[in-house]
């Protein structure tokens, strides 16, 4: 069979799923709020019925927190497992939304029509892009591509505490050829993204103590340290002046972004100038020599952030204080090894340290690498095949500043190659007051998930 | 008449002097929280009332705040103005207190009786050691040695915003030869202590603004500026590598102390190791070259005495802020001009701001310079001699680490020479629990009062 018949049946289909769309929309599914529980099950049964609804044999599944949504359909080919989350970011602050949230409407805008309410963009939209790419599959050929496992959790805004312990219980029933994760945004409108790198994270903290007590800057002026002095020279010493963290061995484990990728980066429609002036920034402040994209995608951070100590109220205080703050983050590329850098680090401060002053450590011990994707695998090269002629567009291997976990547990854990396709955009608001998803990305997302399927079953 | 007479009959009149002392103790004139402004008005009730004892035309007198107790007596000879405060701190955290704080229990110690009690030593003991003086002299003579002028305030412990007020409006009334201050500290346990010169003060405030808005550290960690960078390598660059200030011109205006005053410094008793190593210090950490008293005294520091921006919470938030923050205060030594002062810091950290940052300055523009006693006049030699006579040891002209204005006031506003003499000690632990004042203190304080009245009245 052809492909187009799937695509007419999408485009035939659209205000229905639109609507099915607005629907789920519609539960306040919120997982950090425990106020809000019964709306998560509420979510996770609406997805049950809606797997169940395209042949899918779905169930709710418990955890210590909110449920798994997980389903099976058989089938020939490829096993392909595919992740979702059905949570959704709180809606604080509530006076800035324009609408009701939890009351999705559809909207022109000068680039089109959007929807617009929580989750419409993270991840709900997301999610039901491949939902309605499998229903409309199995519209017109009575059945999926191939073997597909759904997966979807409602707790990745609240951390996932529940998603490492059930993919280690349930390792054997989640296993599959290959993940599929749609979460993501594309490089720029209109331009079909795979992303295949993101940066690691390590998390630190650490307290320098000096006096014993908080001492009184009069008194004790000048012959005291203060910490305050000392932790700004110490975080100042993590950086030379070209950019670069002065933290010994940092860039162990980094590899230089190979040309072909390079090539295609530059190509891949970033608008550098509106990036870094939308947040009000002239130029890239990274590493001397790597553009902003590099530096954004493939160079290593330590950030800084959170940093106290003092009296921080109205008016002044004469006070040298007893202990300074700081909290950090180290993003990570390549192989760079969370728990070696995490020493690194630690022993850049301590080295620094002077003799009447001491640190301690209070950080979070679970680091995560660089999760680079296998590329190599021919399903990429068909994936972005497919995405290209659905969006006319080469579509390209971006990388993501940011870190997301998921794809590194499937690694991990299930030993399960993943490959990241998402069809938000930049300004989609996600996390933010006025949350939307373009219907143009839904509705492409949809088609494009038909095109992935259709490539990757080989039917 | 010798002096000798007016001591007997102090050392007589001891036990009837502490229970005096005991007596305004009891009071809980607490400046700074509202609920107790009746008690302030009681204790200055009561000191109106003792004075009144000693013949003096005293009175209560209004301001927006708390009462100022003024006190008048003729005489011949020259007209003194003593000061002193009748409020106190709060005394939270108050189950650290081993006595109720205004119960003032008599307590021998390892080092001598103590009087225990908020206020003991800061400052109505001291301040009484001053009127009992004054008893004394009239119980033995009749009249009081010379011309006096009281001048109790009750809001020195939070903030005095009634005393510049009320010395401007009453600036004939309190004209006088020389002010006596009683609120400071003897050097070392058994030295007298004539403070000749006291550090000014300058605070400011910056706020360093970098991103628009508060970013990811995953989107934008690598290309956007870090305000927590940029503060922290403006603080580290405050500083040279031998603990100077490296702000252009911070030094201007700085002498260097007088031999013969280092010498007196050299021997005062102070005791350097147990100074530094009950904060937990092994040496000094200001600059280079200078011991740790003229650290403390007679070199300007640039303080950070808050330090803050991003997240402060539990656990981590992979955030870039928007801002940071600092306060700072600076100590002024010798004819530093905290106006010029003000302007270097400033030029410092604006010269050095990354040009994608920019900063705001929220300080307070009242500066104080240091406060050099005019040891110069005949008086300051004639009083030392008679502290040195009380207590069997050379008396010595010491600096103050700390600022206290009403010294500057006197000067700028009445232009009155202060000469501030206390008998304090260093654990007296005043504004915190458990507050004392050694019995020795408070007697051979008012022993002093009385010899010093005698060596200026030259009767």
């Amino acid at each position: 069979m052809s492909i187009d018949a799937v695509l007419s049946r999408i485009d035939d289909q659209l205000p229905a799923a639109m609507e099915r769309l607005r629907e789920v929309l519609r539960i306040p599914s919120i997982s950090t709020d425990p106020a809000y529980a019964a709306h998560c099950q509420k979510a996770a049964d609406w997805l049950v019925a809606d797997l169940q609804s395209i042949g899918v044999k779905a169930e709710k599944r418990v955890t210590p927190g909110h449920p798994m949504v997980v389903g099976h359909v058989e089938g020939e080919g490829p096993h392909l497992l595919f992740y979702g989350h059905y949570d959704v970011q709180p809606v604080d602050p509530l006076n800035l939304w324009h609408t009701d949230p939890f009351d999705p409407q559809i909207e022109d805008t000068d680039q089109g029509q959007v929807i617009r309410g929580r989750g419409a963009s993270d991840d709900k939209g997301q999610l039901m892009t491949f939902v309605e790419a499998c229903r409309a599959w199995r519209d017109v050929t009575g059945a999926l591509p191939c073997r597909i496992t759904f997966f979807f959790e409602g707790e990745e805004e609240s951390g996932s505490p529940s998603l490492i312990p059930f993919m280690k219980e349930n390792a054997k029933e989640l296993s599959a050829d290959l993940a599929l994760i749609c979460d993501t945004s594309m490089v720029s409108p209109g331009v079909p993204s795979i992303a295949s790198q993101l940066r690691g994270m390590l998390k630190d903290e650490f307290t320098i103590h000096g006096p014993k007590i908080d001492l009184h800057s009069g008194h004790y002026g000048g012959p005291a340290l203060n910490p305050l002095r000392e932790i700004s020279r110490i975080i100042a010493s993590f950086y030379d002046d070209t950019g670069r963290v002065a933290v010994e061995g940092f860039y162990e484990g980094v590899r230089e972004v190979p040309a072909d990728l390079l090539r295609q980066w530059e190509n891949c429609g970033f608008d550098e100038e509106a990036y870094l002036s939308a947040v009000g920034m002239t130029r890239p402040h990274g590493e001397e020599g790597y553009s902003t994209l590099v530096q954004q995608w493939a160079r290593p951070t330590l950030e800084i952030n959170g940093l106290w100590g003092g009296y921080q109220g109205a008016g002044s205080k004469t006070v040298i204080p007893a202990q300074a703050h700081c909290k950090l983050t180290c993003r990570l590329v390549g192989d760079m090894d969370p728990d070696q850098l995490r020493n690194k680090v630690r022993a850049h401060v301590e080295a620094r340290l002077d003799a009447d002053a001491r640190v301690t450590w209070d950080g979070d011990l679970e680091g995560s690498p660089a999760a680079v994707m296998n590329t190599d695998r021919p399903e990429f090269e068909r994936v972005r095949q497919a995405l290209s002629d659905e969006w006319a567009r080469e579509a390209v291997f971006c990388g993501m500043g940011g870190s997301i976990p998921i794809a590194g547990f499937f690694k991990d854990i299930l030993g399960l190659d993943a490959m990241l396709i998402g069809f938000a955009q930049e300004d989609d608001a996600i996390h933010s007051p006025n949350e939307k998803y373009n219907v143009q990305s839904f509705h492409k997302g949809i088609r494009s998930w038909a095109r992935v399927l259709d490539a990757l079953s080989g039917s």
